[in-house]
């Protein structure tokens, strides 16, 4: 579940909550420059935000996880070699241009970290680089090493706005949230989710924190809150070749309580990854699935995203229909074909709280679709209107309310349980994804 | 590939070539009635066709292959059962209801059964039972009982045409395919592809032949055949409770060579399937991807799945937008989730006969790009147009021609090779899975 349960009613109600979210731990600083640029693989100019988080002093004490695609984007191939440097000292990040599968892609990304290491005083190993957006084209290296100075000079504490909004593509608003921990504080900052730029979808994910949590401890910390939070989400199954997560500590503020640091980095994993659903690519519902007393939390997680997933459930919820036949579909789609055999005969099935499903048959009357459909209702963060020329298009640049179609599948066979958030499938999502061209 | 390359410019072209396909094979007859009904479930009646295949004699070569969904339909439990039997009679289809998951569902299965068998002298495990349609509503018994002899009065030999039309529910025209094999022939009908009813998709495939052909030879050839052809599409990734394939002989002509046999089995299913995917819902670009030189078929099949079923891809596709980024990410994603270590630096791709990636990096230009386009656009079976409410829908009811969006894949590790067809993600789709309610 969600640690919040906000609702703005407008953009300006929203960003003042942002701002208020964004303090930047003690010992960092951002910075963001936009300028044109002319890709070499396109006709017309292009524009890009170039975002550097930077340290104080560098430190030991960061860790990063990266995308699973089997083709990765060049700045995650030097990204995994970083992490067996003793130290980090800054992240630049690009938007536009992803740097995958482009010729020279890794030696263009290791040339934007050693000018932005130049220019801070650091080692060229010392900077982490992050790219998101189109894939294919190429980095234009010349006119980001010439736009450095100015992110440089922006270089500001105090708060970690600037970041948020240089990090997005076509995001309808930044992401922030933030955890309080001892004397310190843990901020978060997301983009992406869904196909961003035309070409590709990132999710790019920064933690900053000022509490001395040791390398040793922050790493496995931030691969259990990754597991729990972005990796169990779906917005449209398809997996980006720069998905990345990074946490960095600037070790300003003593503290002990691991427990207490975990829950905090769970609580700012988790809100992120939610959000980054909330306002995925033609998202007009977020769909919770707990799945509980499966026989292992691979089968319990496997079910939910099943469900997440299922185009023929996802297109009933985006029409307010309580189409529980594709919902009991999908999870015997799922079990079918991952783990035939588990037996099925005890599972039952809830929609915001209402039992729709027990003892192998469906469990309706029209009492109960009035309800499921008030339910559907009151998750919608947007009717869905077509414009003039056909083209489906969000109509908000802020989250209205934090509500979700909530799902419960108890599986009546095992302990393990696992939460799973996704979306609905709307014509939003075809327009964003095919309309922009023809 | 398909074995034909047609073309239709309207309704009636489509429906003469129909027409020639139909000739049923000696030995069997079919029969129709429609009528109207009141669902338990639902305020208003409902229509249902029952659609009868009957055999002149029994036959002992039967074979069936049921979907592998984990909360299969009445009529799957019930299908499964007759396998072990020695002979059957009759098929016994109705549409409008699946009877998936509605209480006492085998029992009213056996309950049509056994009806059909006292209406023409066989016993009630000699009939096989079909439905499709909404999930979870339940059969009306007592109505289909009495439309019975409506049905069996109406049993001809000559055409497989009322058989086709009388199984489908939206699918836009009924679909037909023949191989002639020595001095008989093998002719198939289906229905379905996507979710096809608002609740529920249902493929529904019935395959006669008057080849003598002994049930030991055709249940494994059935099997090789479906794994190549039905088992190698997909419309939307969502597996239906009620998938059936039946093949039944009536051993009227004699023939032993049964490699013959196979391929004209195979041919009819192979462009059955194909069909089925070009009617399928929402598609207005059937895609064919060629996977060659993997290390496994499995493997080859998979990647091929994991193209077609990428909602990124399919919406570019949709979009006549060459988007090749989403295509090697959905690769990516697939190998780097499912056969992690898999060496992926000599693979190669290419879209309708031009090459777009090798040796790790896109190869494209302009001049490409405008070749992409222009295949796209071939493959197009129509313009994606909405009605003046916002809905969009398919503005034909026939197949305008047979070509695909081609895709050829080599994976330059291995020596598997497998093809997968698919389709385009639309608002069409969209349309008829989250528009008819609200």
């Amino acid at each position: 579940m969600p640690s919040t349960n906000l609702s703005f009613e407008n953009r300006d109600a929203h960003r003042a909550w942002l701002a208020a979210q964004a303090a930047l731990p003690a010992g960092f600083r951002v910075g963001c420059t936009r300028f044109e640029f002319m890709p070499k693989e396109a006709p017309k100019p292009a524009k890009m935000t170039l975002t550097l988080l930077a340290l104080d002093e560098p430190t030991t004490s960061f860790a990063a996880m990266f995308t699973r695609n089997a083709f990765p984007g060049a700045p995650i191939i030097v990204g995994r070699k970083r992490l067996a440097e003793a130290s980090v000292g800054a992240v630049i990040i690009n938007n536009k241009i992803s740097n995958v599968c482009a010729p020279g892609g890794v030696e263009a990304s290791e040339q934007i970290c050693a000018a932005t290491a130049q220019a801070l005083g650091l080692s060229p190993t010392q900077v982490l680089p992050s790219s998101t957006g189109v894939i294919g084209w190429s980095l234009p290296t010349d006119t980001m090493v010439g736009a450095l100075p100015a992110a440089v000079g922006a270089l500001r504490a105090g708060s970690i706005l600037p970041a948020a909004e240089g990090i997005v593509t076509t995001d309808l608003y930044p992401k922030i949230r933030r955890a309080t921990v001892g004397g310190g504080s843990i901020v978060g900052i997301a983009k992406g989710a869904g196909m961003i730029e035309p070409n590709m979808a990132t999710m790019l994910v920064y933690i900053l924190t000022d509490i001395a949590v040791p390398r040793a401890e922050l790493r496995p910390m931030l691969a259990r809150a990754v597991d729990a939070s972005f990796n169990a989400i779906s917005v449209d199954s398809d997996t980006s070749t720069s998905d990345t997560v990074v946490a960095l500590s600037s070790g300003r503020v003593p503290f002990q309580d691991w427990g207490t640091f975990e829950r905090g980095l769970h609580q700012v994993c988790r809100d992120l990854a939610e959000d980054v659903v909330r306002n995925g690519e033609g998202i007009r519902h977020v769909i919770r699935v707990t799945v509980k007393n499966a026989a292992s939390l691979g089968l319990a997680r496997s079910i939910g995203k099943a469900v997440v997933n299922g185009p023929l459930f996802k297109c009933a919820v985006a029409g307010n229909d309580p189409n529980v036949g594709r919902l009991i579909q999908a999870i015997g789609k799922h079990v079918g074909a991952h783990a035939p055999g588990t037996n099925l005969s005890k599972l039952s099935a809830k929609m915001g709280g209402i039992e729709i499903f027990a003892n192998g048959v469906f469990q309706l009357d029209p009492t109960k679709e009035s309800a499921l459909v008030a339910h559907l209702k009151s998750a919608e963060l947007y009717p869905s209107v077509p414009s003039k020329d056909g083209i489906f298009t969000a109509p908000i640049d802020y989250p209205p309310h934090e509500r979700a179609v909530e799902l419960e599948i108890d599986i009546g066979n095992g302990a393990a349980s696992a939460a799973v958030i996704g979306g609905d499938l709307t014509h939003e999502y075809v327009s964003e994804n095919a309309d922009y061209r023809s």
